[in-house]
């Protein structure tokens, strides 16, 4: 799921104000917000592919609050459901035979939507939620700000022991930390909802088509359309798909059209391109950007006697047909020095977020690799500089 | 607020698959859904308006969460602040001077914004939440779906006598039954929500620019355009607008970006044409078809020994600058006959919407103003049948 949660208006240095992204301009003094996942650094791709993914609306058009009355979800357009499914077809991430999908504002309000489909207004007590630490920092205010009766925040799924029903997200690859994940609780009384927002080629080796009974997925984390506000569920159970489109229906009732259709152009383009050899691929590119700010990145952290970065595993894709490390949206930095990093870095003019915010230790903060490469440039540098000034275990 | 709540899909004869409508093509025996308020009936002036309101969007638009981090409502795309001020204006309905515009997917996620910036998680009792009956049957769903320990439903304000602080939604023209509401229960603990979905010159004379804490108002209702998934509030409180604008965070990341430049597009058309007297402006255009529709309706209930139709006073529009009727989006037909009305047009092949839903009597239903025109027309022909056939009290 999304990289933006609570302090998404602290954001001092990331985006455009208006419809065309402009150039930072950064200065030393300048503050580098590395804070949330915005994605436009993919935006040079879709630029190049000009008129191809150029939708066009009439004012007459896409009136209706209903899409497709013979479907579950009513308010899905059709040919976004149809691209969905032949994307992950072409991807090779994710079944999609006898799936109902279910689409949301963002994967955001599908995961609403699924913890209101899979709780129980008859039983007496919520049921409970978890995630093995570190997770993402946004189910927890998700979980509690409404103070809903339905479910209850647990925390840390690999310290849950309460009895009863529950329900356990499994991030994988996992935000903030990259790595690829299982279920920790493992009981009869569970069901899981997989977030696989970071299930894609540029982010991860693909090594099977996934086949769980919820999978959540965004167009923010797929191609970088994070504005568009699109996710979309595949849900192998029809009640919990009636569930959670009645969950859109109550609160929003349904998602906006116009994010359907040009979604819909845009994930048929990628999938197109993924078949064709006429040009790089969307996936290929956006790997082969991230490849190179992780080894840039790997290459600043080897030099501290502090600070550490996770390792993944090598492994065969079958998208790409080779063998690939993973290049995560986020750096899980680790640091020795028992001191609260996110505040050290904003000292540093380095905006990060703290490893407590995900269930960790406030020695590890999660760093966006998404930012624009003006910040990312400055960012590796003022790290360079925290690195070169620390001798032992005194930091600057 | 919309037309459209919990059993959206039995939806059997209304709209469209596809992106472009196509005519539904009715017989004897179809059902006539009159359930829902889904105002593709004014589709055709859209048509008209050709080019004008056409939207282009190329794929390297608006990726990003962020519109204007300036704003409290950093999701809202400036331009459609802009053209909700500006339409305000013209249409002389709604005070923005000094208001902060917060945008929702659609009004319905804006009034769940609402009582979650409203209440306060520190009050150990969930603060109450009543409408004056009848009142729109989506709020109580919206309250009570995900068992919010912020929020209670308590029901019609006209008998709410519990102590303590409250929320009162004032539905101004009010759904279902098309009256200009004022609040009921005027204490001092009391917040105060507007929804004025309805609050536009084809539903109503525009008596006054109303100056109010929380307006809500929707584009759906406003130029038809439900699909899009769009509503605002003006908010006088900064600190609300910080919270409402915080739901649409935790809850959606925001709003659709496509459907947010859109709406400026069309609500900037519609303004321009109501400055202009080139052509017949939208208002002009959806009132004559509403105005048309309620003469033929009452001049079959006139016969009638058993209905009745609300009386609504004629009054002067500051915008149209004539005394007019009201047209609401909704007819509130009563019934003398103490038997359930929804049950018994259902039998005529007529969907409509028990006044029980609205905490009213079941000897009222609410009936849809906005249906494909076939089935307005097919529509009074049976009611005028269940008419010829009533004799004093008996109905067949």
């Amino acid at each position: 799921m999304g990289g933006l949660e609570n302090g998404a208006t602290n954001n001092q240095n990331s985006s455009p104000t208006t419809t065309k992204p402009t150039k930072t301009s950064l200065s030393p003094d300048s503050m580098i917000n590395l804070d949330q996942g915005d994605p436009t650094l993919f935006e040079p791709y879709w630029r190049k592919m000009g008129d191809k993914c150029t939708l066009v609306i009439e004012g007459c058009d896409l009136m209706s609050y209903f899409s497709d009355i013979s479907n579950i979800c009513w308010f899905l357009q059709p040919q976004l459901g149809d691209a969905i499914k032949r994307l992950h077809r072409v991807v090779g991430n994710a079944v999609t035979e006898d799936r109902h999908v279910v689409v949301g504002t963002g994967s955001t309000q599908l995961l609403m939507a699924a913890l209101y489909a899979l709780s129980s207004p008859a039983d007496r007590h919520p049921v409970s939620l978890v995630a093995a630490a570190p997770f993402y920092s946004g189910y927890k205010d998700q979980a509690e700000f409404l103070r809903s009766g339905l479910y209850k925040w647990e925390g840390d799924a690999h310290t849950f022991e309460k009895d009863g029903p529950y329900i356990e997200v499994v991030t994988s690859p996992n935000n903030p930390d990259g790595a690829m994940r299982e279920a920790v609780v493992n009981r009869g009384e569970g069901k899981l909802v997989y977030d696989l927002a970071y299930y894609w080629p540029q982010y991860t080796p693909i090594t099977q088509p996934l086949d769980l009974d919820i999978m959540l997925f965004t167009f923010s984390k797929c191609t970088g359309h994070a504005g568009s506000r699109i996710g979309w569920a595949l849900v192998k159970d029809k009640e919990v798909a009636r569930k959670m489109t009645e969950y859109m229906q109550i609160s929003s009732i349904g998602v906006s059209k116009e994010s359907q259709i040009r979604a819909a152009k845009i994930l048929g383009v990628l999938g197109e391109g993924c078949r064709t050899a006429d040009s790089e691929n969307f996936f290929e590119y956006s790997h082969s950007i991230l490849k190179e700010r992780w080894e840039r990145l790997r290459n600043v952290v080897k030099n501290s006697r502090v600070f550490s970065l996770p390792k993944y595993p090598r492994d065969y894709c079958n998208f790409t047909g080779k063998y690939m490390d993973s290049s995560p949206a986020f750096a899980w930095l680790h640091s020795k020095e028992d001191i609260d990093w996110e505040s050290r870095l904003r000292e540093h003019k380095i905006i990060a977020r703290s490893g407590e915010r995900f269930g960790a230790s406030p020695k590890y903060v999660r760093i966006s690799m998404f930012s624009p490469p003006e910040a990312f440039n400055l960012f590796l540098e003022r790290l360079s500089a925290i690195i070169d000034n620390t001798t032992g275990n005194v930091v600057t």
